[in-house]
């Protein structure tokens, strides 16, 4: 069944002005950002938003900020039209499609010496730096972005505040909505949300899980039928873990083996198994 | 001439409604960001304001995020009754004075470490810090913090885009005003707001300055007899040397240590000389 069309927008002027026209009328916005390549997860983030506000933003844009040049941003996949039929699909639709071509090009080529520090003087670490953008302000949520996901991706957390926050000033939504999925993400939205003192609610919903017990996900899509077998070695080990923890397991160090040898042993390699309270 | 007496919030949620509920009715909303102690060049500021907007908005808030442990945050000056009656003798008076207590402050015990990660893995720099408010986002503009002022106070800046990022979320103006006697500061919140696509217009009035040449200042207004006429070799240092270059002097080095040597004649000790262009 195919619902409305969306309103494109492209332009981050026409986004917002859109948003405060809608809000001076007394609705209320729910935005959903991703990445694009959208699947059931994303269209879990857009029913939560339907609960929650009048009118529902899905913005999709591949944030080069939060890709090291040694990751995979030039692969990343993406299919708009797909996305679109997706989007109608979802009962009640979505209000608006933003979908910018880069939110770091700021249409002149003022790079940020103006006051004489030359490009030595920046770190250059994402795909925003070497794209030679000009773009040099960054949200960091110091203490969490550090461990877990952080450590092996040290550019990621500080790209996805930091495009959050771009999109949060240009959306202006009430609420926002994000995936547990990326629990370590999840949380630090709500912690910058809080130390930023953000007029929005942020809402996070649980992860879909395809039948067999794999994670939806824009990059597992892509799975081999074969590499999707041994993915799936990460999902059965934590559920048994959990199992063995809700049993009575309650020495981390065990749980955590048990997990590591698992997905070991399925042929997978491992940037890091923690067990946090 | 005394002017409406303005409204006076402390609370952040309440500030939010007020600024909500008014640009409902289709004002625009401007906000003077000081820390107290107001003099002359605060006063242009509000004048400008009143320019652009319907609505102005002062705060009010001495921020422990731009000193460090070492600087004069205990010793800062303030006079919240001398500063409210300054704000009724400008023309217009404003409409709010925001003076919150403490805008790092989450009410709760939450200090951020929810997913393992201990005090120890951030770094304790500014009073926000040392205050152990459990805050750990902070704004950084990376390239423009790190020269002249930033090298001899590391914390400034950062403590300063993010003090101001959460008056903008927490005020949602329409515009905001910044003195340009802080120029550095004022090239950083420029460009903040174009990196962070803040919806807000920011405008900068240029320096007040006393009748004998010194700039208007908080700090300033501190300052012995003896100490005022020392300090006014920096002014008529600078002046000198505009001079100077308009006249025809375009040996950077040399109007660097004329501008050093008549500071350090008068007794000064100087963090930094430097042109820039």
């Amino acid at each position: 069944m195919a619902n409305k069309d969306p309103l494109m927008i492209t332009d981050k002027d026409e986004m917002r002005k859109w948003s405060r026209s809608m809000r001076a009328q007394g609705k209320t916005i729910g935005l959903v950002p991703t990445m694009g390549y959208l699947h059931e997860g994303h269209l879990s983030l857009i029913q939560e938003s339907h609960k929650q506000t009048h009118l529902t933003v899905v913005s999709i844009y591949i944030n080069p900020g939060q890709f090291s040049p040694t990751e995979d941003l030039s692969t990343y996949p993406s299919d708009l039209l797909g996305d679109i039929q997706k989007l109608k699909s979802v009962p009640g639709g979505v209000d608006v499609v933003f979908n910018p071509k880069n939110l770091y090009d700021y249409g002149n080529n003022d790079n940020g010496c103006g006051v004489g520090l030359d490009q030595e003087g920046g770190k250059v670490v994402s795909c925003v730096e070497t794209g030679g953008m000009g773009h040099e302000t960054w949200v960091r949520v110091e203490r969490l972005e550090k461990d877990l996901c952080g450590k092996s991706r040290p550019v990621f957390f500080r790209g996805v505040a930091t495009i959050v926050t771009k999109l949060f000033n240009i959306v202006e939504p009430d609420v926002a909505v994000f995936g547990k999925k990326d629990y370590q993400q999840w949380r630090i939205i709500k912690r910058m949300v809080r130390d930023l003192d953000f007029g929005i609610k942020v809402i996070g919903t649980e992860l879909a899980r395809d039948d067999d017990g794999l994670a939806k996900s824009s990059r597992n899509a892509r799975l081999s039928p074969d590499d999707r077998q041994k993915a799936l070695s990460i999902s059965k080990s934590l559920f048994k873990a959990k199992f063995a923890a809700e049993n009575g397991q309650n020495d981390c160090q065990e749980l955590r083996n048990a997990v590591i040898q698992a997905i070991h042993e399925a042929g997978g390699k491992i940037d890091y198994a923690e067990v946090r309270l």
